[in-house]
């Protein structure tokens, strides 16, 4: 197998960057990220008070960016993130007529549910930095981000058994089980994930199973919990499942290309690093179920290397070009954003957040950042 | 510094249990242990269902002693300990005058996230063996381990949601609330006691604070659970708060007691371990804070080693008879034990109800296993 130099795969990639761009402008973040954003921060202030002589908060308030390590103020705040769960719980509520500020402590829930897996994570792929600072584990050790990871999760519970102050219990007791149930799923998809990590070779099927319950089960609970908080018409909870569902697969399918093809200076992510981490996203594993002959035993051969430099990386990337994985990548996103559109196109929505969802679909489809 | 003879130690030690016996008769296993058996054992089996294709429910089955590691039923189930907590939940609610299969999803709940907790201690600690098994992490690794005990707080979290098949919605949610807060304490309780480990010197209170969080409100928070499911009356619910505290500290306090000074082949754990893993429990805190001169600096010398040998072991065993460490963890016990006997006698229980919280304190207090 020659290699193609590094000069001509940067010279495909932004090619392929070009193309995208002369197809559509890229999307801005949709106005909805702004819209809720200080019932999001007022909730999650709430949940996880600075509580005197509790060893824990502490932790987990420098996770989410708000004291430094030694327990000050940060004085710019670390970067928060889209909060994109709790957006898409606040919008579902606030589309179907409902007070976005009575979904904000499931709001805050879903954000910490997320945090804790991102704790969790951390550890288990002994992850350095997130949010341009130290992770948990990193500052503390494993065994206290251990605990962090739990207490966090269990904040995020009891943030979503206060609904109640706003909604009847019944809601309140539904939105806790769609958030269990939910969390449920993500913890699932993450034990099948780190089977992924021990074999050779996924079928796309299996990948798309996986990243339904991995990333997918949060945020599609996220929309349906918003849309309870609103309404208990099961047709529209229903519809707006389907919706959820959609932008769950389109936000892993697009992260999967960008960790890929995106451009750093865009994504703030080495676009190297899910290569070099031999991630099994999307496309690898197109690219395993498609290639044929010299292709495929030269990426088995590399994936059973323990890490990949910069040679290997240009020869994935060859490889993806030559099967078209970029392509079959962009035809996934494109049919899931169908799905999308079709499901919204059964929910009864005032023009504005039709608009706005319709804008939300866009933005996870072609998003570059 | 000259040390006394095992075969000394030994006979210390056997005459401290003679004159234990001496005084009262060891406790049986109270009745209620065995009553409410069946009913945890069908919400338990109902909360974790051997699910298709779930990966992670095979593991908590496992930990949980029902399938062997390769998923085949365990031909004798292993041991599933004295299930203390759904115990103390049944018989509160019981006692109150409620039906105790009402409390069982709640009962199963707590055992959960008891056993969610020994799975990430598991891990922390480095244990290899739970119940006569290995333990999760051995079998499966770290990771799995981790997420296995996310799910387990997961599945803990829908039991106890899943009341409301028989409780009012309001009961549900201050069920599921009274649960989470608990488990944020045990919680905040692991996060100091991993600050202990890296302490020379900890003050009696520091640790009976700490020990009132990391297991006192798990055994606290399953009385008042299983009584709010049989009423709402706050002056009751305060009072089983206060018995439940007692039943918490004399657990834990009679633990540390057997844990240096228990009869192995009782206890079915080595005696030597809570000493030789230089576990700081209350005998020893007591010693810390109590020794002087030589025995001071003796003590700092051995604890400040990586591994304790036989004759340090016998060490510490004779500082603390030095010291009356014993006689220290034994009214300690007695002082909670009257604590929980004036809180029992605040509370109109019927009369088989108040003789079996009476031989529950009793066998929390003088239990030899």
């Amino acid at each position: 197998m020659g290699t193609t130099p590094t000069a001509s795969t940067e010279a495909s990639r932004l090619a392929r960057q070009g193309n995208d761009r002369a197809l559509r402008e890229a999307p801005d973040l949709p106005a909805m990220f702004d819209r809720y954003r200080e019932h999001l921060e007022n909730a999650l202030a709430a949940a996880v008070p600075p509580l005197e002589g509790h060893a824990v908060n502490a932790l987990l308030r420098y996770h989410l960016g708000w004291p430094d390590r030694t327990g000050t103020p940060a004085a710019t705040p670390a970067s928060q993130g889209k909060a994109l769960r709790p957006t898409l719980c606040m919008f579902a509520c606030h589309a179907l007529q409902g007070d976005p500020a009575r979904a904000a402590p499931a709001a805050a829930a879903l954000e910490l549910i997320h945090n804790f897996s991102l704790v969790h994570d951390d550890i288990q792929d002994q992850g350095m930095e997130r949010r341009h600072q130290p992770t948990v584990w990193a500052v503390w050790g494993t065994e206290q981000a251990l605990v962090a990871g739990d207490a966090m999760q269990s904040l995020g519970d009891l943030s979503a058994l206060n609904v109640g102050g706003s909604a009847p219990p019944d809601t309140t007791i539904r939105v806790s089980q769609l958030l269990t149930q939910s969390y449920l799923e993500m913890i699932e998809g993450q034990c099948r994930d780190l089977e992924f990590e021990r074999r050779e070779v996924i079928a796309s099927d299996e990948y798309l199973d996986m990243i339904a319950l991995k990333t997918g089960a949060l945020i599609r609970s996220s929309m349906v919990i918003g849309a309870t908080i609103a309404t208990h018409d099961i047709e529209t909870l229903e519809g707006v499942a389907r919706f959820g569902r959609a932008i769950g697969r389109l936000f892993q399918i697009r992260d999967d290309y960008l960790g890929i093809w995106g451009d750093e200076a865009i994504t703030g992510k080495s676009t190297d690093s899910d290569i070099v981490q031999r991630k099994k996203s999307y496309p690898i594993v197109c690219a395993f179920q498609h290639a044929e002959g010299a292709n495929r035993d030269e990426l088995l051969r590399l994936y059973a290397q323990e890490e990949l430099d910069e040679d290997d990386v240009n020869h994935v990337l060859n490889i993806l070009d030559d099967l078209g994985a970029d392509r079959q990548t962009d035809e996934l996103t494109e049919a899931t954003a169908e799905e999308g559109r079709a499901a919204l196109a059964l929910l009864e929505l005032p023009p504005w957040a039709a608009e706005d969802a319709k804008n939300l679909i866009d933005f996870m489809a072609y998003r570059l950042f």
